[in-house]
């Protein structure tokens, strides 16, 4: 049977992983992925090298393992702020205008400029590595797109939207064309830009547009 | 005054410029953009690694050129077999018919596994790299989207598609959510997919949907 581990050390040792992804964080901001080393990762967190072998087989992985730590802190934050406890996407009754809310949220987060640089070095990873591209769908980019499911759902329910629509489609043209904005650099990703997505892809989704 | 070159030895550049891009293409598709090497592909194409350095800054730079190069063989081809000699989208009068077989083209050669890795390797690159990223929007990208416009604002001159439309947009709408599908590979790209999103991107556009 495997020792227990003292409350100390599993403290220790959440306090080590917590620093590690922090460092990941910070590093890919200030110097780029490329440059990002798990030696660097490991000094600014103030932990040794085999520390981070031992819990991730790359960079790549303590990267991801940093966004869903964020992701997970951030949707706790939004919950507890929400009256019901719940987090997602508002539901007004207005769709046009709780869609638009949430697209321009995300177009500001995309632009910030701290969290440009991991968010990017992540997902090229994953375009490349098809195992963490899984794992980065499944952990964090699915479970936002399924707010989208339940709010268009809800609006199938209201009547609003056309019942043979099916949302996990309908939510792709919301959404991939932000992302083709910012993953590529094609053009200025605005409020504007996401109010025109909105309401394009609500007119063809609508009873009545 | 620089010397001229003589035409045998323009030839040989051409000649070993082109083994050099096909060297590129092949080897990333065997071993993967991370595992292909400047020495790799040098050794490959039969020819010196300073050769590949005279002309190329980097890997990510050599399979730009490939692409680019693939990409004008095949816009030629193309070319030569239309009636006009032109190069585009299909003018049949229906527009969702020409739509859905370009994007059907499309997702076929997204699905095509020899074409995948590097196509994925320089996508993924351009992500990180802002420099190459704004060159294949550039050189690669952006003049494909322009078909788009192309045929989008035929289908407003003939009254089809509403005047208020900006087509550089409504393409978006198109494009982007088959690249969301193959780059994340959240979903099956399939032609049923390519069919629905232009059924529900022309319902917003179109005059009388």
């Amino acid at each position: 049977m495997a020792a227990q581990k003292s409350p100390d050390s599993s403290r220790r040792s959440d306090r080590s992983r917590r620093a590690i992804c922090d460092a990941a964080l910070a590093l890919v901001g200030e110097v780029g992925y490329a440059r990002t080393t798990i030696e660097g990762i490991a000094a600014r967190a103030g932990v040794g090298k085999q520390t981070i072998y031992r819990w991730w087989p790359s960079k790549a992985a303590v990267l991801l393992e940093a966004f869903l730590a964020e992701s997970a802190r951030r949707s706790q934050e939004v919950g507890e702020a929400g009256e019901d406890g719940a987090y997602g996407i508002p539901d007004t009754g207005d769709l046009a205008a709780d869609l638009k809310l949430v697209l321009r949220t995300t177009v500001d987060g995309l632009n910030d400029p701290v969290s440009a640089a991991p968010t990017r070095a992540l997902a090229a990873e994953g375009i490349i590595d098809p195992a963490l591209g899984a794992q980065f769908v499944e952990n964090l980019l699915e479970p936002q797109l399924q707010l989208y499911v339940t709010r268009l759902r809800a609006a199938q329910e209201a009547g609003q939207v056309r019942a043979d629509i099916d949302p996990r489609i309908a939510l792709e043209l919301l959404i991939a064309p932000l992302t083709h904005r910012w993953l590529l650099r094609t053009h200025p990703l605005t409020h504007a830009y996401a109010d025109q997505v909105v309401d394009l892809t609500l007119r063809g989704i609508l009873v009545q547009p």
